[in-house]
């Protein structure tokens, strides 16, 4: 579909929660779709999570999203989704990856939502490409289990902060679910929330560095709990690390069912995304380093690091191995 | 993209206003990118004419809506697309034929929005279909110098009108232009005009049967006006004919260009489109019969009734065809 | 146009801002039209002022909304728009007002927006319409000018808030201003600022009753201060005052021109509006009493009391007046 207005910021630039909103919309068609094709009963694919994801080049408006997405493993109860997203110049023809991402989705029942339905097994046509993708099911596995839920932190707005403290920038939203934010099963679809979120990390990341930002990554999301229709949800972002060029804002997302339900406000998602800023032309800008005042900042300022340094580690050691 | 609640009515059948409006994305993506593929320089396709359109199956909430285009003729100065929509079931699998439309396009300068640049021509695998391509594009042609503009016609509100009556039903509404509804060059995409003119259709339909009414076909709709960002558009629309089972209703659209303009209010598009009504199980209702009471809407109910035997005399014609 | 399911909350009832972004579209057209007629350089009208405004009968998922606007007073720089809605229902044909509106615009022109144009005079059937338009404009100029903007007023979270107090409910979401929100001007539509002040005001209402909540009016909003395309703005919503059946919130919005302006955060608007709870067959139900703390919150609640009591006199005045 065609980039408009509304889908990008007063640069130009597609904001990244619109393309990954597209993503997960591609995601969960196939995935429903696949988990329908031999069902027992009718079921719903659920997004239970969202590998690491890096926007390679900026979308711009009037550009063309062309989404294709694959199913590229199946375990017992779940489906690992490939999507790949360009972006088309259709006036220049000139198409560029903007982004690849890797999903997986759940079945749940739709006559009962709480039962997690059995997933029809795909042909592989090589044993490696199951091999590959069991592995990365047991990682994910791992990864989803350790993620512990910072149920503690809430953000606490602070009075006259100082520029670029933590307290400058952070931001809160809330938002009533409403109906077109749903799936059959009266759930909030995964890439809704994921737009909402990066909404919120891109006004933290701008109050920071007051230029034009864009979206470089998001780290993976798990998605522990459903959101239901009706609920208010507030997402809240604050910064935690700067580098040079890049700056790591975390954000969460707490689900306040607060009509008809006895249940108390909880922790629905949390995950860390990291943004650039960019000059006229297009170019990475120097961002100005995060002041850190009390011991949890000082902390979570550490630990970003580690998350940067590791990142980058990783990624050259892709580059060396594509360069062998 | 998976149709949502806001896509359908209350009855939860999508209107087709947003399955028109899918379908000239479409065929706007696939004509701009084949017009720039040897472009002397860039342009952006507009839609000239969208060829009478039936609507074969209801699509409802929650179903994909698969849209696929393909250009099937191009002329020095237009391009034909044929867009095919089917809507799928992903849980039961099920896919059904909604809609086959033919739209003309004419490429547009974007540095000179007055210059019609020229098409590429495509090759054809065999030498009938340029033939018969040329043929549709002859008839268009034709009809497109044909149609007048009913520029005098203007719908007034009645004071305490009757039902069933051609006042009572009659509907408008106003809509500023704004940037998400426009192309690259800054007009109004036909497909957000569709959108809003099946909307003031159905309205116009509801409250003559006041039953769930859908969409079942549109009349060639010729777009010689563009409509400029910013302009105040008023879309009226008012009931000219009923057979049994079917309500033909004429749609108007004037342009108001009341910024920055010395411009006065234009016509800028007109058509017919028909609805019928729908029981609960989705089986066609009676109509309650159109009374007519000037000489005018008298005259109208003839041509309607006109149009309705040639489209029914056609219809069997291509069924005596298919059947040998 | 037809009320769709994102226009309502989940008992079906269209939202409040919906219906005011409806009646300041009509509103921004007709002035934006009348002040071109004959103008000296072609402008925009951008909205001041807001009166009081109840909300009749509400409006369901389904029903058209028919919006009719009306200019009913014209001063030297300022135009007096009349807007009224009435809900149709076109399956059964029922017509309700819900909504009388009076709001006031200024032309701003297009080349200069710092400009305030002049009106053109419209004519007047009866000298009395004059003098009493006259009157009005006389009033809501005062009423401006007294109008003390609370800029030092902030909404501070409460950690672990009782149930029923002002921190319990209070709550705030942050908006980045896209094209779509805007004028040609470049500012942001007065509707849209309602939309999202009716959106926290509702989240605020149905938080301390937990109940389906409806707008029930909307005190005198003044715009004194316009915001531009690409601010973030933060909409804060803080219960002030409670009576048996209604529930009062005040509302802040401020503007955070954060991007290529060196200017500060500043108050843009503020406003009260009145919510009531609805058991499921439309009744007015019991509010649970409002638990103030600390001596502004007390100060505010009598405050509130005593506009409650004012426009509870004013109505019975009325009554008293229609029954005679």
């Amino acid at each position: 579909r065609i980039m408009r207005p509304d889908d990008a910021n007063i640069a130009g630039n597609v904001h990244g929660g619109t393309i990954l909103k597209m993503i997960e919309e591609a995601g969960a068609i196939i995935s429903t779709r696949h988990c329908n094709s031999q069902a027992e009963e009718p079921c719903v694919a659920a997004l239970a999570r969202v590998e690491r994801t890096d926007f390679l080049s900026p979308m711009c408006i009037g550009e063309v999203a062309n989404v294709s997405a694959e199913i590229t493993y199946t375990s017992r109860h779940s489906v690992e989704v490939q999507v790949n997203v360009m972006s088309e110049n259709i006036l220049t023809g000139a198409k560029k990856l903007t982004n690849k991402a890797t999903l997986w989705y759940v079945p749940l029942s739709l006559k009962n939502v709480n039962k997690v339905l059995e997933v029809p097994p795909i042909q592989y046509t090589r044993k490696e490409q199951e091999d590959e993708g069991k592995k990365r099911y047991e990682e994910q596995k791992l990864d989803r289990l350790e993620t512990k839920q910072r149920n503690g932190d809430v953000i606490f707005p602070i009075l006259n902060p100082e520029p670029h403290t933590v307290g400058y920038s952070q931001s809160s939203l809330i938002h009533l679910v409403g109906p077109s934010d749903c799936t059959l099963l009266g759930f909030v679809h995964g890439g809704v929330t994921m737009k909402l979120m990066d909404e919120v990390a891109g006004i933290v990341a701008a109050r920071h560095c007051k230029t034009n930002i864009v979206t470089a990554s998001v780290d993976a999301i798990n998605f522990h709990e459903k959101i239901k229709k009706g609920c208010v949800i507030t997402i809240s972002g604050r910064m935690t690390f700067t580098s040079n060029k890049s700056m790591e804002i975390e954000v969460f997302v707490d689900a306040d069912p607060f009509v008809d339900e006895p249940r108390e406000r909880y922790r629905a998602v949390s995950a860390f995304f990291t943004y650039v800023s960019l000059s006229k032309d297009g170019k990475p800008l120097p961002v100005p380093q995060l002041l850190t005042e009390t011991e949890d900042e000082k902390r979570r300022f550490e630990e970003g690091k580690g998350r940067y340094l590791q990142t980058k580690a990783k990624r050259q050691a892709q580059m060396q191995q594509a360069a062998q």
